[in-house]
């Protein structure tokens, strides 16, 4: 019945950016619209507002941890849920103009800005310390509108992007996998308006988060006791702040298993109990690699 | 026999920053010599070499959650102590050059980039994306550096930073408290080679971090097992990526007690046998506001 109803997926864009590649590889079997946007909250509020079908937004990267603007809006500003996640890994290059000097070492020495996403920026942050001490960081909302800049731009800036934005935007490879961590990975969510149907051979995971009385000692310690006791993995625990005080925080807590698995069910009434504020942030297919 | 050394401290400049601030503050009663640094990374790595005898470094703010580079090198990069911490309220102002237009409605509309650090540009979030949803955002290593860079700028620029980066680099207010939270806090630690001598009747908490096996369902369970078993209370509890593959992580544990008291001493024992990396990050003198 989806046919009756075009699919459209928003991504942070524009045109070359990881997420876009991720996009592309998720919905290569489905006819979907990708519908680019600036920044990874527009992609959530574009959902929230019913602007696209569904969203395509990184949640965690292997060397620089949450994406905080994502957890932060599914618990606070808006209400979503995942329905799926998808693993991707991510090699960085170093991009610079085609008139530049092609040679590293010619490259590094004209180079006097370094422009990219936040993310990269810190993924790659031994490398920009070690071969650019003295390099001007410029950050934008993503690493393609990075290397559209350098594109159009000075010579002296470079981008940290992908390598499909190399092509897209006409620009020379200085440097290859400057990660820091050669295993860098970003994994990424897809979030609806309403929960898929769950399919009884899928392997899920669920995502909750809640807030527990910090001033209670124990109070967490009691709340893990939930997962114990109903044979529930926690895969990923993190605190984020409340946005009350300093010293208040929500737990976003991903397990194994989904809404349908009994032992699930019964650890959420059980965490839902013993919050002062709770929500679910829905049930999701696995990446397989995950 | 402090006063036979000279006491010098790094803190994340230039004048002007709220890092700078809550040095003065921390530091009016001794002979201290403030020095600047361009970036907080650079402020730990002064520590670690002895080019200062210790540094100032915020690690956690109410709005924003976590400093992950302050985490991520304390872990990972040196080794170094925390012996002090320090909250400081927040208020966040909106800077513009004196010849601007004096009014918000009018400043607003010439506003055209907004430059900070990413940490006020994320604890304005809302307040920017309501008044200015067109504008461009530059983000650079301080407060204080986004004041000087729209002093010596372009008319059309706005600075996040302090009141007193107003008084310093002689711009005009155009905009009060514009952080989103009202009750937004950052928290500083103090950090030095060695531990400071703990003072018996002093308050104290202790940082910990350290990795266990997360393949193993109920590991992170076992180990908090160990906090109630020894009393210990937790204040705060961080995951980061442990800088391997994606889904292991190191955990921060924040406790109630220096290393003085019995149960914590045998806590610190336990944690250190169940964890596969461990690290104390010291005992420090608690804030009286905290």
């Amino acid at each position: 019945m989806r046919s009756l109803q075009a699919l459209t997926v928003g991504f942070l864009g524009p045109k070359g950016t990881y997420s876009e590649e991720l996009a592309l590889s998720l919905y290569a079997e489905e006819q979907a619209t990708l519908v680019p946007y600036t920044s990874i909250s527009s992609v959530i509020r574009a959902v929230e507002t019913g602007e696209v079908s569904e969203g395509v937004v990184p949640i965690e990267n292997s060397t620089e941890g949450s994406i905080n603007i994502t957890l932060d809006m599914l618990a606070h500003d808006v209400n979503l849920f995942i329905t799926r996640e998808k693993i991707k890994q991510i090699r960085n290059y170093l991009l610079i103009k085609n008139e530049q000097t092609g040679e590293s070492n010619g490259a590094e020495k004209k180079i006097e800005v370094i422009v990219s996403h936040e993310q990269p920026l810190a993924q790659c942050r031994n490398y920009i310390n070690t071969h650019f001490p003295a390099v001007k960081i410029k950050v934008v909302e993503s690493t393609a509108a990075a290397a559209s800049l350098v594109a159009s731009g000075e010579p002296g800036w470079a981008a940290i992007s992908s390598q499909r934005a190399a092509e897209i935007y006409g620009l020379k490879i200085a440097a290859s996998n400057i990660q820091d961590n050669d295993s860098n990975c970003t994994r990424f969510i897809v979030i609806k308006k309403k929960t898929d149907t769950i399919v009884a051979e899928g392997c899920y995971k669920t995502l909750l988060v809640c807030r527990i009385n910090g001033e209670r000692p124990g109070a967490l310690y009691e709340l893990l006791t939930e997962f114990v006791r109903h044979s529930v993995n926690i895969t990923k625990i993190e605190s984020r702040p409340a946005r009350t005080n300093l010293g208040e925080y929500i737990f976003f807590f991903d397990i194994d298993g989904g809404i349908q698995a009994e032992n699930v069910k019964a650890l959420i009434a059980a965490v839902q109990v013993k919050s002062l504020w709770f929500k679910n942030l829905g049930s999701y297919l696995c990446d397989a690699n995950s």
